[in-house]
């Protein structure tokens, strides 16, 4: 196993070292972002995927319009952690993070009208003070410091239904230019790296690559891909038994076609994972398994793009839509990647 | 979800029926087989071998010497469920099942006698009085009504291990004359049908029949193909997590290529499974979920062959080696089945 | 571990020897009991004990009248295996077994007859052709051989809740002449024993008894006690997690006195165990974990009454009322036990 | 469910206010820490103690000489979590927490050595620059910026056992006079308080109090009573059938009496438990199922101290030794607390 190999090394060469092509995160970012908070996605039936995300997987329905709803998972005392849009049905509206303070929020402003960057204050129902910008590869991104509280469902018990889905966790997103975009988001917001996988080259390229800011595995991960384009939402859940469960029951409550890929293991991350589609093609992953990052002398886990359980620690092969496959963002063309995408090679 | 919508119906014609190719159990057997009780396999590197049972599955050896591994599940008393043998490596040497009494095996002997069928006494390790027999198949089998009782391990906690196997449970045999086999099994030796699946024609034929003798869901399955071949041996588990444990030590201690299908669950059965290759091709089932069948008025549970949830509840499509490949009975040439066998198809 | 220690020396003397108090069962029967198959309680307001039932424990209505509910577990096919009814608050009014065929049925109302027992054909929706006997200690039984066969709501993931029971598994009762009452049920009826719990006495007594028809370890339990009255009607659960899920439910929708012991681990039997106490005070038992047992080489597996890991392999002591509560049968005064019974002491 | 309540309502009064005894994080500490990162305890016998942590609960044994043990669990990366030291047997000798830089550290040293503290360097094996101080209560703690990186054995599932923990959660201490220690912890040196119980008066004293710089429930509780003490160390498992399949191999490995309370589940964190006493009669915690905390608008939950569920949502009640006993700091002598502490009363 020689992804297990690698973290025995220590992960190769050290971030920052001339043959790595990790970029450290600034110890003093701008504005400091706590998590990936929310994402918004745009759907073509309102009430189907309502019946998908409540009724399939859990999640609890906080408020529903005409054009909207709200949802969270069962510990979630914030407003929304999704956001679904009767609107550019299939693409990707929105990320939203959490910053730290209203300075931070106003900071986030400061920081990309100087870069000339869209960023401009809007209004979103359940979130505070809320700033809309697009960064530097076109992202539409929301920065609040704060939700509405709801009441968390936690120990509802009574409420639990399927995966009983706890919490948002991270977005993963293809990135066309995935050097740069690590490079903005380590370099310059702060994200400090968990795991990454580079090529076997003489100077490594970049090919994949996770960041946080709250101290797990990851807030957000870059995939080199056709981009930017929305690889997934992950949601957190308990165990493995609650991905179990959720097979079984979309499984028999008309939602089979829905699986993509798993349940399996992931050698990155050591998520255990189920790969859903939604009504409208987007992406969520189910996952359990990861671990704290918050040590400050955390060094990086490297793997190789050819090991073939960095993807797979163990589980059926990923079909090729899970490799090609991904959410636009409203509005925004994606590009081929710099780095030519390998065929999928299944094993 | 048809497989479902046919259980709540009560899966179609009653059996018996003129339209129904199922055969009761007759009542009235010429001796009383108990369950199916041990395989035993040819393997090519007992070390080997051993190492993967033991090491990666957590079965216990209950005794080993120059030629042979005898080996049980953690709350089995009985001598083993498993033995490998260092002789025709990749072939299934015999199936072995428990009969009431000893009168019961001396009725076995004088009824395969009474057929001009190989019938004859032997001697193995941890059985009691052992009847070997040619059924008229060529499935060479072994009968007997006690093994050694040995320490069981149930309550020895600290040594579970990986897949925490706790006992053999069934067989699952290619038949190439699929309905003469189950007219035999159950019309003949009283195996009562749990579950089948039969073609969609005004004459319905049995694609494949799962049977039993100790009240679940069955000691032996017989499905369509090129046969007799054993398609794989069943070992029942505790629960989904110990399946999903043994994936977690198999990926990680060598064992990886072993995985060929799941986990997932099957509709048949309700099981939920995980099939592996032993180091000489011959197939396991890691199984846990299926239910009570003892009951006198239990009808068996009908699936059409082009149910897509029969095989599959959720999960995978099985690779084309799961449907096809199996081992061989030692010195016994298998034929092509009576009904072609249909193209795989992933779903 | 001395619980450990007696299986491993395979459980004292020989089941039959002079030393044993154990009783082998009869193999030629009357009749041919198959397993226990429902228990009907009395209940002050049928409302409330559904409630506690249907939305407390996940089991199924199938039919519910002005007197009486019908539940059924989820893997069950049979009409019921709980029957709720509006009188004699608190007692059990009848335990119900399965018989093989209608033969068998005529066969036990000829054998109680002749005893001079009462022994009368009755009407219960859904339950086909039934006897009414009262056995020779006073408890009110019910044969039947066949159920109203009522759709399984297996793979209706969608509807799974809490324990999500899967059927009733055994009964377990106070008995005042403990051994006589063994005696009847293993010599008279066939009943198998599976574990016992004996006195430390150079002619040991019977303190407990374990004895089944089905294959696993009991249909039915006895306790040395007040007597005839039921301790516990025990409901098979999937796994460990289940019960915890019902334990996180129960207390968090307003049944939180319920939960009266565990969880734990019993010694006997392996049961992973909760039990609660139902609005009527009827005591019930969530549990999995148990074995099969249907080999005809069973030795019955023996613990002494003082070994602290027989009742409780691990997990909290039981209370007082464990020990000395249970229902009694409705117009059937207790007696006081042959054997007194010791004061609880908790370890 | 009164304490679901209170959560409901948004835990009482907003911290800070008058009427609340509740301490806001200062957003400017002096230094910077990241999380309780080891405890070290006292013990009489390594090899005993060696037994029980690593045969016993699976933690991995990263360096013993002869007056120590150092070790760590499944997904930690530093060189230790746990150090048993052969030393004033059954005394905490020391609580560790990583700070944030070298220069963290510096500045930790000129704040305790300002108040006139004892701060002095040390070296401990494994550990980077150490610096060992006594804060005002009494307590021997030691911060330090890095460990040693070990392997981590996350992926090697082949060596998982028993509860296979996976990294040191939190301590929990007895404090005396809890307002003082808590406006300390919170109001000097930044930690942030997740869940709280005070008392049903006008004006509310604190009863104990959830505090955590991680962002998750606790890095550190503090609970009325004699103190300080340790009550207990506190160790992250995956799920709660970790905790179950610890319990069966403790009980089954000679380790049965090390069982004090549970499994259960407390109302306040969520957190299903264990406690065990370690041969010197430490008290650790297994535990898992709490959540996120990391967001700035995070507001403490509060509990009523009478509110049967805020200990136990459901469980057997604690014996009285988990509400007395704890371990005593080498050299000091505890204190009756200020608020006197209500007999223990079962419910």
């Amino acid at each position: 196993m020689s992804g297990a190999g690698n973290m025995a090394a220590g992960g190769g060469p050290a971030v920052g070292s001339a043959s790595s092509p990790l970029v450290a995160a600034t110890p003093a970012p701008p504005f400091d972002i706590v998590r990936i908070a929310h994402v918004e996605l745009g759907v073509a039936d309102l009430q189907r995927s309502r019946s998908f995300y409540e009724q399939g997987l859990g999640l609890v329905v906080t408020r529903a319009d005409a054009n909207a709803i709200y949802l969270r998972g069962l510990e979630e005392r914030g407003h929304h952690s999704l956001i679904l849009r009767q609107e550019s049905a299939g693409a990707c509206l929105r990320l939203g993070y959490r910053v730290r303070s209203e300075n931070d929020l106003d900071a986030a402003q400061r920081y990309f009208a100087a870069k000339g960057l869209p960023a401009e204050w809007a209004d979103t129902p359940g979130q505070g003070r809320t700033l809309h910008v697009t960064d530097p590869f076109g992202h539409p991104l929301a920065f609040y410091a704060s939700q509405q509280r709801m009441e968390r469902r936690l120990q509802h018990y009574g409420e639990y239904y399927s995966a009983a889905i706890q919490r948002i966790d991270h977005v993963n997103l293809f990135a066309a230019d995935l050097q740069s975009t690590h490079e903005f988001l380590a370099g310059e917001l702060g994200f400090r790296t968990s795991e990454y996988t580079d090529t076997d080259e003489a100077a490594p390229r970049l090919w994949a690559v996770w960041m946080h800011r709250k101290g797990n595995v990851h807030d957000v991960a870059l995939t080199n891909g056709v981009g930017p384009r929305l690889h997934h939402v992950g949601f957190w859940v308990r165990g493995e038994l609650d991905i179990i469960r959720a097979c079984d029951v979309l499984a028999t409550t008309g939602w089979r076609a829905a699986l993509e890929r798993g349940p399996g293991r992931h050698g990155i991350s050591n998520a255990f994972f189920l790969y859903l589609r939604d009504p409208d093609g987007h992406r969520i992953e189910l996952f359990t398994g990861d671990y704290l990052t918050c040590d400050p002398d955390f060094e990086p886990i490297g793997w190789k793009l050819d090991d073939p359980q960095r993807q797979t620690l163990w589980g059926h092969p990923a079909p090729r839509s899970w490799f090609e496959e991904g959410s636009q963002f409203a509005g925004l063309q994606p590009q081929e990647p710099l780095m030519p995408v390998k065929p999928v090679v299944a094993r």
